[in-house]
C-alpha cells in the first residue's frame, strides 16, 4: 500500500533517546495486513499525567471517544495504538472493542482500564477485532523496554512513506529533561487535526492541567497549522505523557502555568511539536514538494489563518505548484474566496522569494526565468502580503500530484 | 488547451430558437490564441431589462465590478464578453480596460457606455488589451443575427469541453416565450459561483427587480449547488436579459413577483438554469463521472447544504469515486468536518441506490459485487440520511482524476 519514500523525508530517523519511565514494545497482529508490525504498546509508570488535543469531527472514532472521556482523570499507564483499522463509524461494536482492548491491555499490564488509552488509523468502518489484542498483549507487555522509538513510529504507519520522530532535552532548573515524540499522518490531514496520531512523552513531572495547556497551545501553530488535503479525519489524536520520573533526580513538580522553568520546556516541546508536524507535510500523499504559505499584513492571526488555509487548501493552486508553475492568479482566487478582508489593489505576492505580484498588477521587475528555477526546487515558500495590518500567520502543505489521486484511487483495494 | 470531449457531455448542443431582440456574433481577436473565437458580442433592443448574480470573492475581477455597478440601473443594450483573458488581478489598467471596451462597443452599438456588460475569462493577473476588441467591434456589431447559440457558446469557452446551451419555451398568457441560455466553466467551480459564466436571454416583458428576485432565487439550487472543485474564481458572473420583445405580440409587462404568470416562467427558467450547471458539472476538468450528492434528514436546508458541500469538496470522497470504490468511510469523514450537527449512529450512506451503512455501522446486508458494478456507472448518486430532521438538499458535482491534475498543474504553458 506504501508508496516509494517521499523525496521530502529526512535523511534518517532521528537519534531519541529513552524517557524515563516509558517503555515501548511493537507487535505484528495481523489486524489487516500479515507480516507488518501494527500494534504499539507504551507502558507508563505509575503517576504518568496525561493531557489530549482531539479531532473536532462530529463523527469521532471509538478510540477518540474513549480518550476524550478518559483525558478528564489527568493519568495514564499505557497507550495501545493499532494500525490498519481505525475502528471509525463501527457503532456499537467499535465501542465494545475499545473497552476490551482497554480491559486486555489493563489486565496484562496491571492497571485500570480508565488509565488506558487507545488510537487506531487505518481503513473507516470495518469492526476491529479485540481479540486480536488479547493474542499479543501478553508478549508486549513482557518485551516492552525503554527507547524502542524507531519501530514505535514504524508500526502506527498507515500510508505514510517513513516513520517520524522527533526528541529534544532541556533543563528544568539544573537537570536536564526528555521530551521524545512519533506521528504518523500522509493523508486526510487538515487543522483540527488530521489521521493525525502523534504521541509525546517526556519524563518531566508536570501537572495534567499545565500539561494541557502546554498542548493546547503548542497544537495551534503547529499540527494546527498543516493541511495536505483539507480532509479532516475522524481519528485524530495527539496525547501527551508526562511520567515526572525526573523527580526521582530531583526535579519538583511544575503545578502552575507561572512556573518559571516553563518557558524554556514550552520551547523545547514547541520544538518538538513543529518538527512532527513538519514531517507530516513531508509525507502528504503524493507530495513532491513542501510548501509554506506565509501571509503577512492581515487585520488578525485569525484572518491571516483563514486566508493562508484558504491558498494551501486550492487545487488550483497545489497543482500549479505540482507544474511548477508560479501561477499567482490562483494564489489571488485563493485570497479572494477565503472570505476574508482583501483589498486587491494591496496584495503582493512573492515564490520562493520573488515577487511575483505587486499592489494589484504582475511585477513588471520579475525575471520568469529566475521564477521558473525557483519553482523547480523542493521546497518553497509563497508570501502574501495583504497591505492592510501588522498580523501575520504561518501554514504548511504540499502540492497536488496525479500519485494523490493513485494512493487515494485506490486505497481499499 | 482543451482535452478530449467529455465522456459526460451531452450528446449534442441542443436546437435553440432565436430569441426575439437579441442579436449575437463572434469574432477571433487573438485576445490569448490565434485562430479561435474569442469575443461574443449580443445586441440587446432598447428596453431591454438585466439582472446579475456574481461571484462572492472578496478579489473580483474588473469587469465584475463593472457589472455590479451598472446592473443597478436596470437596463442593458449590449454584452461583451471574451475567453483567453479574465481581466481579474490587472489593477488600474484592468479598470481602464473595461470602461474603454464599454465605450467601443457603446460607439459601435450605437447606446451608452453604462448600457455595456462585460464579462472575461481565462487567465488572471494578464493585462487585457482593449484594442483587440476595437479591431473587431465593427465587424461584430455589422454581422449581428439572431440565434447563433452554438457559436456563441464556442465563443466563450476555456477549459470547456464542449459549448453549453438550453433553451425552453412557456407561455404568458396564451403567448409563447423563449428562454436561452449559454454558459461555460470547467474548473475554478464552487458555489458563489465559479469561473462560471452564464447568459440567459428572454423576450418575456419582465421589470428589472422581478428578473432580479427571479434569478437570486433561481440560482440556489443550480449554479449554486454545483462544485468542481470548490475553488470560486474571482470572475464569476451570471446576467440574465429581458428584451421585452414578446410585448409587441401582445405580453403586458410582468412588474410585480405577485404575478400571476410568474410560476410558470419561473419554472422554465430555473429549468434552464438547472439544465445549464448540470452540463457545467458534466464538463468539470478531468471528469469521468457526475456526481450527484443528496443529503436528507437534515435538521435545516442550510446544514444539509453545508454537509453535501463538504462530500462534494472532500478530495478523499473525490478520488474514491474516481477509483469506483463506494468508500462510505470517507463520507462518514466529510459529513464529521462539516461542523453541522450529525449523529453518527443514525447515519445511513447509500451509494447508487444500494444502502452501505446503516444506523453507524456497515450495511450487513450489501453485496459487494452490485455495489462494485454500480460505481462503473458514468453518473451515480450518493445519499446521505443523517436521521435528524426532514429538510434535504441535493448539489452536483464530479470526480477528481489524475487528468485534473494533468489539466491544471500545466495550465499557463
Amino acid at each position: 500500500m506504501t508508496s516509494a519514500i517521499s523525496p521530502l523525508a529526512p535523511a534518517q530517523f532521528p537519534d531519541m533517546p529513552p524517557v524515563d519511565g516509558v517503555r515501548l514494545a511493537t507487535a505484528a497482529a495481523g489486524i489487516r495486513y500479515a507480516g507488518r508490525t501494527d500494534v504499539l504498546l507504551a507502558l507508563l509508570d505509575p503517576g504518568t499525567a496525561v493531557a489530549g488535543v482531539f479531532t473536532r469531527s462530529k463523527c469521532p472514532s471509538a478510540p477518540v471517544d474513549w480518550c476524550r472521556a478518559r483525558v478528564k482523570g489527568g493519568g495514564a499507564r499505557a497507550l495501545v495504538v493499532n494500525s490498519g483499522n481505525a475502528n471509525a463509524f463501527t457503532g456499537k461494536n467499535g465501542r465494545e472493542a475499545t473497552k476490551l482492548t482497554a480491559e486486555i491491555t489493563a489486565m496484562a499490564a496491571g492497571c485500570k482500564p480508565s488509565d488506558v488509552f487507545l488510537a487506531s488509523t487505518g481503513v473507516i468502518g470495518e469492526p476491529l477485532e479485540a481479540k486480536k489484542f488479547d493474542a499479543v498483549m501478553d508478549h508486549l507487555v513482557a518485551n516492552a523496554a525503554p527507547g524502542a522509538w524507531h519501530e514505535a513510529a514504524k508500526a502506527i504507519m498507515t500510508t505514510d512513506t517513513f516513520p517520524k520522530g522527533a526528541a529534544a532535552m532541556v533543563r528544568l532548573g539544573a537537570t536536564p529533561v526528555t521530551i521524545c515524540g512519533i506521528a504518523k499522518g500522509a493523508g486526510m490531514i487538515a487543522p483540527d487535526m488530521a489521521t493525525m496520531l502523534s504521541f509525546i512523552f517526556t519524563d518531566a513531572p508536570i501537572a495534567p492541567k499545565v500539561l494541557q495547556a502546554l498542548l493546547k497551545q503548542g497544537v495551534t501553530d503547529t499540527f494546527n497549522a498543516v493541511t495536505i488535503d483539507g480532509d479532516t479525519s475522524t481519528s485524530d489524536t495527539l496525547l501527551a505523557f508526562a511520567t515526572g520520573a525526573a523527580a526521582k533526580r530531583g526535579v519538583t513538580k511544575i503545578d502552575k502555568p507561572t512556573d518559571p522553568r516553563l518557558p524554556a520546556f514550552r520551547k523545547a516541546f514547541d520544538a518538538v511539536l513543529a518538527n512532527l508536524a513538519e514531517q507530516v507535510a513531508r509525507d502528504g500523499e503524493g507530495a513532491r514538494k513542501l510548501v509554506e504559505i506565509l501571509v503577512e499584513g492581515a487585520t488578525s492571526k485569525s484572518s491571516a489563518r483563514k486566508i493562508a488555509l484558504s491558498i494551501a487548501n486550492s487545487p488550483l493552486v497545489k497543482t500549479a505548484i505540482a507544474g511548477e508553475d508560479a501561477n499567482w492568479g490562483r494564489v489571488v482566487m485563493a485570497v479572494g474566496k477565503a472570505g476574508e478582508k482583501a483589498d486587491r489593489d494591496k496584495l503582493s505576492i512573492w515564490f520562493g522569494g520573488i515577487r511575483v505580484a505587486h499592489k494589484g498588477e504582475r511585477d513588471p521587475a520579475y525575471d520568469e526565468a529566475q521564477v521558473s528555477a525557483a519553482m523547480k526546487r523542493p521546497e518553497i515558500t509563497l508570501k502574501v502580503a495583504l497591505g492592510l495590518g501588522r498580523a501575520r500567520d504561518r501554514v504548511l502543505t504540499c502540492d497536488l500530484t496525479k500519485e494523490y489521486v493513485a494512493i487515494n484511487g485506490d486505497y481499499r483495494s
